[in-house]
């Protein structure tokens, strides 16, 4: 039901495939008020752009989003937001010798059995296109955040089997480090060695998967909702959401499977007369409502599914045949890179939503 | 937003305090027609049942659900079905005396912080007694998923560091295994060294987390929804919201970000007639909607946070104090068991939807 | 989808047939910290009870409610407010021997229809007896609103063709005078005129429709939202889902469509240094959000659809039968004297939910 | 909440302003497979269109919709339709004056305190051109009803006092004699008095209000739900959305208020071996749910509130001033005549979400 939307009060729909004129972005409920223009935007879809480095696909086309509606004398209005990504020169005959072929670790078999047709030009509606406007929605809701002091950054953790090392005591300088480095790891020793085996991977035509950190600061103690609208499980309903996601932890994650209680549980203690835990291996969260503490979280993503190698697989028809993508054609080799703006927008998302629906709890 | 309701078409909405005088569920949106009686209910939520077995919570209370409404002549009538099960004889006096301290691991910190109000006693609206009613009203789920002969089931996978190893074929066996042994584990072998980790942790006053895994079969390729309602997505938001969860991973889950893109492809292959994937790293997935192979995921339970060693602490005014259990209290040492059942009740909540939501896709 | 939900924050689900055990009400998004108790709710329900007095229906159950959950210590603790009434000594023998026949003005027929199955006993879910679960919810919505200084009050406008006069510029003294009236008519005269057309009517074995105005009194300017969910749209929906509802209007209503523009429109002026108009034709809102004016809307009901006259009709497997109540059955000659605190109610649950809803407006 | 969108399966969210670049619908939910095109769009916009003879409005601007998602080789792929409409020339220039007055009967000062905020530019979100979207996914509405043989339309059924009589047999041909009309009144005799009634208030600077009649043929009995969502509560919000509408009734409405029951039940009887009822007085419905007889509604619409007589108002800081509307404006003297598609699309939202949702009753 309406599964192209997300969120509550402040509530996204997206619309448009990777190949057809457009792409955008609905938003509901953003508060009015609010100073917002193109700019923005723009900055924050360039750092999920293909061809930003070496390391991601060379598709060169530059997002430039269009607000259409609710923004009046460079503030919201109350009224929706539509913002609107034109889609530039998509050439989708690359693509046709293939349209006939299941492609593997692809979902063009899930949407044929399921609506009985797919837009199979550069992967329709089920291109990661459609994050670009997660990316520019997300822009929004980090400036509501940041009205309210509450600042979030997402950064690579991982690569193949190289992890970066994390100091996550200053967020801005934090985000600084990350957007700065080309594969969006703030650790530059682990990022060299992400690039060197990005490259390798690469010329074997493979790929990689990864792991992306995201972190949250400044969120008082007392928000998001228990039971089923946990911070937590919004924040995994977000994550999930993304494509190429297989996982989603929060604090110490499934290694907190391996601690005993007496190591996991976050003591409280007064710190400059504000209550605090000594650790957080929560995460931020206890019952689904913030500590007060920092929102930590990871999510796995999967090695990108296109690759240079060849692939036996079926056609639409079900005869064996070989999957050999055309010659040129740009797919990052690993899509968690890309992926750093779009986790930091998603956990934005939740956020806002908690903010904005935390001001109905009290009398 | 209606945080204590889960579901789409199939929705339910549960209430209730731990020590209150009962609990209870409405589902909305059962199809007409389903037989269903109170002994089914009652049997799952044994299952769930503390005191069940010595290495769960000791409290004999015995969970007996009433259906109220919504079923006639013994099958369901497409009304509101509304299932209360009357808490018995809850002692809250042992609660009184720590009911000004934070406890470490628990809610009632967040929910003063929200709320500016807690019902303490046996923990109020943040106890696991909640979860009863998500397996009643999973017991209905699944009789639903049944008739449209997709069949689910979950098991330990992991106590601290003892991982079961698991044969996934025959999920009937798979289902009668876990649920004959006494730690929900159907690898005996593992489950005996489970058993000594428990009693070992159990007299130590300390406390173990685990991982469950889950694992569906038979439901046929196309079911789900792309973008932000992903089965994935659904799935991870709904085991993100059970008490002690701490991550969520489907398929390889984060092993799937130290593969390559060859390695992780699942294959697609022609099998009597069928069109499946050759491996299954997937997980049953692409793009949210399912493959028609079978779905598995695994979630991890930290260490329950009632120990019986002693704790330093906050009392709710800030001042430093220790936290010591009552003698006799009543806690599980590893909370991840007793979640088998909950945990197969939110797989089927989430897929009973997804079910009732694809008759609407086509034409 | 969740057709027994109504709300968005404050979220209410009904349950319940009218021959079950028992009826009730789970309120969902109630702030924490609002005093309530079931005498509260009990004095509501009481106004609504079957056999209040001789002109409706002599049926004697005396609603007693009982609150379950959300409740600590006298006050609400955000979590799910749990309402049941119990059913008491329901005998259905009296509708057996008229199961099988479609009932005029009923919904059997429908229900049949829609789920293949129909409990007949005492009209099952369709009875409405639900209606009660909203007058128990309407009780807390209105303790927040009058918290927040928002009054409201609904009353008999007209019976049949006799229609009463009515004061509105003392709410509390209108409402008063109504709840004190046994036809909840604040013109006594009026109420007389109606007492002799409903008794004679019932004489006749017949039964009369009539109309009931609500009023909403201090509802500053600026609430309630544009385009889909402008107040008047919600009030409209509110109140076509009470049983035997025919109609909805506000301010003018049907007439405004005999005025001109010039007569109709309500010219702002200011009065003590605030903003109102001189009249209010609109009935409180423009553009789907209130002026700061009276609220003023009217919902018409048709006359009983259970006569005691001998009616043509068919059975459930479609052969012709004449239907006739059994004697001593106990139905409201005039539906809308009973149906005036479900008015109230429905106002009450619309208006709760903006109120809650407007503190995400603004940044 | 989401007060842009409307429906459940089928859900629409709506953007733009008047005078901004553009307007637009987002369309979720439509089913796979049904072929639309943008000229079935344009040809029903043409009939809301302003413009389109002397007794509307008579701005010239020509809307042309354009799809830009969701549809692939001229059929629906199940991906979210999205259809911009764009705003030809606005000359806001007119507006200038007058953005410093409240508006008597319009929304402005209702914007303004909400908001805080209001683009006056055209009325902004306020205009009744946000209508525009609703007509381009009604169309689509339509088509999905059409291929289940579900017809329906609309139609005037009154201006000021003169009202038609309306031949409800054949819908199709009542269809056609309506759009024939200029003024979408399928009673030419009533339609020449209208035309007169319309002529004369315009030239005294005023507007006329009038009734609206919707129709829908065809609706097999069982389709929609009970309690809160009933077929009626669903029209009355959807019809009391649209701007300018004070009243909606169902079946004999208002005027059941007067009938005794014995006049108003339908009685069921058997005609070629279909159930129906001899009358129709409830319009369609039985509890909400269809009876398989026509669904017959009415919506009042105020008069026009932009009139060209000058009336005394305040300015937004408060003051006395009177308001003038620019000589040259355009605005109708009876919205009423341009809603009629409105009311058409709105009543087919309701209805194919109905028809969806339908889906998932039985087992």
């Amino acid at each position: 039901m309406a599964s192209n939307s997300f969120g509550n009060i402040f509530r996204i729909t997206t619309w448009g495939e990777s190949h057809g004129k457009a792409i955008g972005v609905v938003i509901d409920g953003c508060p009015a008020g609010l100073e917002i223009n193109e700019d923005e935007i723009n900055a924050e879809l360039t750092l999920r752009a293909p061809g930003r480095n070496i390391y991601t696909s060379p598709r060169v086309e530059l997002d430039r989003a269009e607000i259409l509606s609710g923004v009046f004398e460079g503030k919201t209005t109350g009224a929706p937001i539509s913002i609107i990504i034109p889609n530039k020169d998509p050439d989708s005959s690359k693509y046709e010798p293939i349209q006939h072929l299941l492609r593997p670790g692809h979902a063009n078999y899930t949407y044929l059995e399921k609506y009985g047709v797919f837009d199979y030009r550069g992967g329709g509606r089920a291109s990661a296109r459609e994050t670009a406007c997660r990316v520019a929605a997300g822009t929004i809701a980090k400036k509501i955040l940041a009205n309210e002091g509450v600042q979030l950054t997402a950064y690579i953790k991982q690569i193949g089997s190289v992890e970066a090392i994390i100091s996550r005591g200053d967020i801005q300088q934090l985000r600084s480090l990350t957007y700065q480095n080309h594969l969006y790891c703030p650790d530059a020793a682990a990022s060299t060695k992400m690039a060197l085996l990005i490259e390798k991977t690469k010329q074997e035509g493979d790929s990689l998967g990864g792991v992306i950190e995201f972190l949250v600061h400044a969120l008082p103690a007392g928000f998001g909702d228990p039971i089923y609208e946990k911070i937590e499980a919004k924040l995994a309903h977000a994550m999930l959401s993304i494509p190429a996601t297989k996982g989603f932890e929060i604090g110490m994650g499934f290694d907190s499977s391996l601690m005993s209680g007496s190591e996991h549980n976050d003591l409280f203690i007064k710190e400059s007369g504000i209550t605090k835990t000594r650790t957080n291996h929560a995460g931020g969260t206890l019952g689904g409502i913030s500590t007060g503490m920092p929102i930590i979280g990871r999510v796995a993503f999967k090695p990108t599914s296109s690759i240079m190698k060849s692939q036996m697989t079926l056609t639409t028809v079900g005869e064996s045949a070989a999957l050999e993508l055309p010659v040129g054609s740009r797919h990052d080799p690993c899509v968690a890179v890309r992926a750093v703006p779009i986790v930091e927008a998603m956990a934005a998302l939740v956020l806002v939503d908690v903010l904005l629906l935390n001001r109905c709890v009290r009398l």
